[in-house]
């Protein structure tokens, strides 16, 4: 139990998570849902079906949180032993519930079964003193018992039913643990990419020592790195987000210089969206012509709903031949400079943008690997060329990693260089 | 630290996977990975960029396993504290090891950059008497350190390097650990697709039922599915791999006409790997015509090393005008059956196939959602037709789940037609 702000943590039960037959997404929509009500998880256990490691989790937890969800080992079978030990735990009795049974009931008959199977009686079994939360997806029911010093509760480890619990039956319990006057932690998240991590921290920690310590220290910020860029999460205090962001502004303005150039919008998180989205607001298409991402990139277009007001289409261009045929690359360029070109990136930008009667065309031609590399031309080599309203740009880069991550890493930097083009050139290409 | 068989804790740092942010999807992959080599995992932690919990969760891990990995919290920034924590616990300097910065800058150089920042020498530094484990796709190389009654080994959180770590440097002392008499637990793996978890679990569940409990007691069974198909991972302790399946094959004899049908084999376990396989067996060339699917299986069959021997291209054909001008699809069948329809699919087939000189053709149309539904084409209604040698055959499905899920399992379909396809003529095609 803590002091001041209210905090929970996580216990997750069953041999298949840690096993890692089961990824375990229950933890991590419990923590998104608890930070939405100001109640941060500090803890998370995952343990198996065993007795005395569900009892070593659970004594830890509720002597550090003030909130303890346990999670999975509720059903009928012998291996969900989660209500028992928590029973055990406190030195609770198990106890009939009459009405978890009326409502057991209510669900077999429903599912035009007889009667509850005598297997499943333990279902409705609670420990003394608990009270249940209504399960509207399932049979087995939320339990909540207040222990000293904790809350705890135990849920059903199927996500469908949990989620209906904690958004139901348990919501008047997180609200009552909020913060006092409302207050809770909100987030604002700065999308980057085409820095690196290390780069990009050294110059935003300089930016932000320069600010006052009150102002520098009502903020919290992570850096979230991935294969496609880093996002910059600020954290704040506040009864409402207009005054978390009070705190937050002045470290956006801080290092608005930094991070303009990389920076981009997109409430999925993904570039393509954002391209998607720039190139609506100027009323332009595009079309893809790409080598070695293989689709990848028209993939990620089309995976934002509605891409289909500004992609037109796209070709894969893998064998030399369709790249002549169908896209208008020079057999000649192929031939003196080799696939892997700035004439031929330029060639496949220029060619499908004109083919396919679109406003903006994206060439990609490179070595993904494993195989291909040269000394001239190593593996994550990669040209990539973008044409808008007939002006052609090329640059070669060099990415880092397996075949996999050479695709991505060169599939996200085709679409920032596009996006880089809209978002620079403004409304001037679409008066 | 346990008697008998070794076991292994989890330790995940990070805020962003107790906010939700992050799925923790490292710690499922080194209970698989950790598993296959008889070492079950029995405790995970998760905690925040915090040094105090960190600290706890090291010294918990370490007091009640043999094997205790951390992931997370090795990169450069301020919040990755791992490292020194973990030193701090068992009362170990950090010194600067020649060796890693060597490998450091020159990751750096062939970025491109002049040198390390000083901002990453951090990187360089590992605890006294630790041995590090080569990273080969990333800057943080792993770090492993012999503590009293426990190996403590430090992975960086970004999957890609901590499996490469894993699979490569700590492999050794994995091998090691393993319980003596070299008696393991070995898995063999079924992939299959198209047919419904619960269906092919019943049907299963119902041959295995015949077998004597003999046979059936030794062998564990887990059904992993996603929304590609369902996984049968079959498990059996054995001094070797023969021993293991001799046990494991019974099983496999009293299912095999059950799972035949919608079985594939791929080392990556991805079906477009079995097709390029497929493809490449009979000295057949593939090409694509996706609409709604927009690259998804193009991007699919080129994520496959080597997949340029078979996949000649594709066209992503969004827009009407790409369908009837690039791949051949009469103006006059769109008008009157609509985009989504049998013959438009069989023209992208056939179409595909014809004009980018190909043996097989894909062609798939679909409403993907969430806009474009309709009561006579909801949302999920995908055409699929396949062209082999000329020949074309179209099917339409009705997918469920959002637009990813829709474009995800339509794209699988068409692969798995087009394995089933290849696969049942046999060598018919090319004598």
């Amino acid at each position: 139990m803590t002091l001041g702000a209210p905090s929970a943590a996580v216990v997750s039960v069953g041999n298949e998570l840690l096993f890692g037959e089961t990824v375990d997404t229950n933890a991590a929509w419990l923590g998104r849902a608890l930070s939405a009500f100001g109640i941060p998880v500090t803890r998370r256990f995952t343990v198996g079906d065993v007795a005395e490691e569900i009892e070593w989790a659970v004594r830890d937890a509720t002597a550090v949180a003030d909130l303890v969800l346990i999670t999975g080992g509720l059903g009928p079978t012998p291996d969900d032993l989660t209500k028992s030990v928590v029973a055990n735990t406190f030195g609770l009795d198990l106890i009939f519930d009459q009405e978890v049974f009326r409502a057991l009931r209510s669900r077999y008959t429903e599912r035009g079964l007889d009667d509850v199977p005598v297997s499943a009686y333990g279902q409705a079994e609670v420990p003394e003193g608990a009270t249940t939360l209504e399960n509207p997806e399932g049979t087995a029911p939320g339990i909540l018992l207040r222990v000293p010093d904790a809350i705890v509760v135990l849920l059903p480890g199927v996500p469908r039913e949990l989620q209906a619990i904690v958004e139901g039956a348990l919501r008047p319990y997180l609200v009552s643990l909020q913060p006092g006057e409302g207050e809770r932690i909100w987030h604002h998240v700065v999308h980057t990419t085409g820095i690196a991590e290390s780069r990009l921290t050294l110059r935003i920690e300089e930016r932000l020592a320069e600010l006052d310590d009150g102002v520098r220290g009502r903020v919290g910020l992570a850096y979230l790195p991935d294969l496609h860029g880093v996002d910059l999460r600020f954290s704040a205090h506040g009864a409402s987000q207009d005054e978390a962001m009070s705190h937050i502004m002045p470290c956006l303005e801080a290092i608005e210089d930094v991070v303009s150039p990389y920076r981009f919008e997109a409430a999925s998180g993904d570039l393509a969206e954002a391209v998607c989205q720039a190139l609506r607001e100027r009323n332009l298409t595009i079309a893809t012509a790409e080598s070695c991402t293989g689709g990848l990139i028209a993939k990620r277009l089309t995976d934002t709903p509605g891409s289909s007001d500004v992609f037109i289409g796209g070709v894969v261009a893998y064998s030399n031949d369709v790249k002549v045929e169908h896209v208008g690359v020079l057999v000649s360029d192929i031939e003196y400079h080799g696939s892997v070109s700035e004439p031929v990136a330029r060639q496949l930008a220029h060619g499908i943008a004109r083919r396919f009667g679109a406003d903006v065309g994206v060439g990609v031609t490179g070595v993904a690997g494993p195989g291909g590399g040269s000394e001239e031309k190593p593996i994550g080599t990669v040209w990539i060329a973008t044409c808008v309203g007939g002006d052609v740009q090329a640059f070669a880069g060099r990415y880092s990693g397996d075949r996999a991550a050479v695709r991505a890493r060169a599939g996200q930097a085709a679409l920032a260089a596009v996006h880089r083009r809209l978002v620079d050139a403004g409304r001037g290409l679409n008066p």
